[in-house]
């Protein structure tokens, strides 16, 4: 299993006290030793960070922890390799292009009966399962639309019935952005919280850190964490059901759906 | 203009000592303050790093600085904004995925009429023209081979054509890798050395910076570098022909031709 982070703003933030716990994941508290990677989106543009090595131990984690890029929407992940060797081109998060939008991708789970995927003109580089049904994904979309549809219902409504493909084959929790969206889909472990005024304290469970967001934020900040499991140990975090789809567009939930039974 | 910085190595060797050159350029010792970028590959994978802000500013650079990051094939770019504004999206080098690799792009020079370039389904995410040759130039390859040519002459002599086509429309100097290969396209100004046994000395002309090559490597280690100009004064570096373009494989130079006049 891996661990997911992703984050929707509707201001530029910083996600170091929500990364800070992730990466103590990484071999400390948890056993994601193979790897880890997290994308800033900056309008359509993005800066990827991303290493095979424990992020508790790497040296580009520790200036994503120190250094705080701000941004309207992250997709992080640490890594505990299953299907596919530990190298950095098996490194999530994966990036490409549709429809002049850069799409970024991670993916929690273990799939079966993968390699069957069609993914037409988007190949994978690397041998993992995630990257496989990125590809398919990102073919099925654009075999559907020519373009991006300007109804998000008719794009994220798609797109929730191809997770739902993916879920057959396994696990498949997913965090999916475009820099204005943030995608998520949910087959067992997911969870979000939406923090906005009136702004309160957190405590980080990984790690002895309490942060108070009344002196981070403003009034009118919106600021949604999605993680594998929750981060902190005194907030009411969502937990997200079998089949569910999320999307947030800078901190607010545009569109919901549940696979029925 | 910007400046360009390519590496290509048989064995991983870090950029640090050029990097540290050519960042100095980046708002010192030139002008160029308008972003920068670095792409690492390793193996299949790589590792981007860039920040539109000024390099020699940029905490991110002296990341890339201090901690030496071993490769055998470098991307890196300074710029100097002309078509397009100072963005994240419009920061080079600029990776796609074309028969399942992924190739790192980068531009000097200044284009006209690029608008006009089809680009099929690679689409701009930027408003350069650099990017827009680089979707144009991979649309134009993937049309002429739906899967990469075994034969390296037959792939790169139909890029060198391609890579004329684009001249025409302007200064078009191009550093292109996919990890294995770095491909040099000439307009005007390139430049580009090969570091082999008898290693000696080198003093870069943009700090008090020297360095003994025979301290940094062993007798086997065959390193050639690409600038848009030389870095060092006191090595002797080749400067590329007008229309000229030159493949290096892992340190070693498989193809060149240059256009007929």
């Amino acid at each position: 299993m891996c661990e997911l982070l992703g984050m929707s703003a509707n201001v530029p933030t910083d996600i170091c006290f929500s990364f800070t716990g992730l990466m103590q994941r990484g071999g400390n508290t948890g056993p994601h030793r193979d790897g880890w990677g997290i994308t800033f989106y900056e309008g359509k543009g993005f800066r990827t960070f991303k290493d095979p090595n424990p992020s508790c131990k790497s040296r580009i984690a520790e200036l994503v922890q120190e250094y705080p890029i701000k941004s309207c929407a992250v997709v992080s992940h640490i890594r505990q390799a299953n299907r596919g060797g530990v190298c950095l081109e098996n490194t999530h998060p994966f990036t490409r292009e549709l429809w002049g939008r850069y799409w970024t991708f991670a993916h929690n789970g273990q799939l079966t009966d993968y390699q069957l995927l069609a993914t037409g003109r988007f190949q994978p580089v690397g041998d993992t399962d995630s990257e496989m049904a990125f590809c398919w994904l990102l073919n099925q979309l654009e075999a559907k639309f020519s373009q991006r549809p300007t109804d998000p219902d008719e794009l994220y409504g798609f797109m929730a019935t191809c997770c739902d493909e993916l879920r057959k084959l396994g696990v498949y929790n997913m965090l999916l952005s475009d820099g204005d969206d943030v995608v998520t889909y949910c087959t067992n472990n997911l969870h979000w919280i939406t923090r906005r005024a009136p702004f309160g304290q957190a405590s980080l469970i990984d790690e002895d850190v309490t942060i108070d967001f009344n002196q981070e934020t403003t009034p009118n900040d919106v600021v949604t964490v999605i993680a594998t499991q929750p981060l902190t140990n005194d907030e009411n975090w969502h937990k997200m059901a079998v089949g569910e789809m999320n999307v947030f567009h800078f901190g607010e939930p545009i569109f919901n759906r549940v696979a029925s039974k």
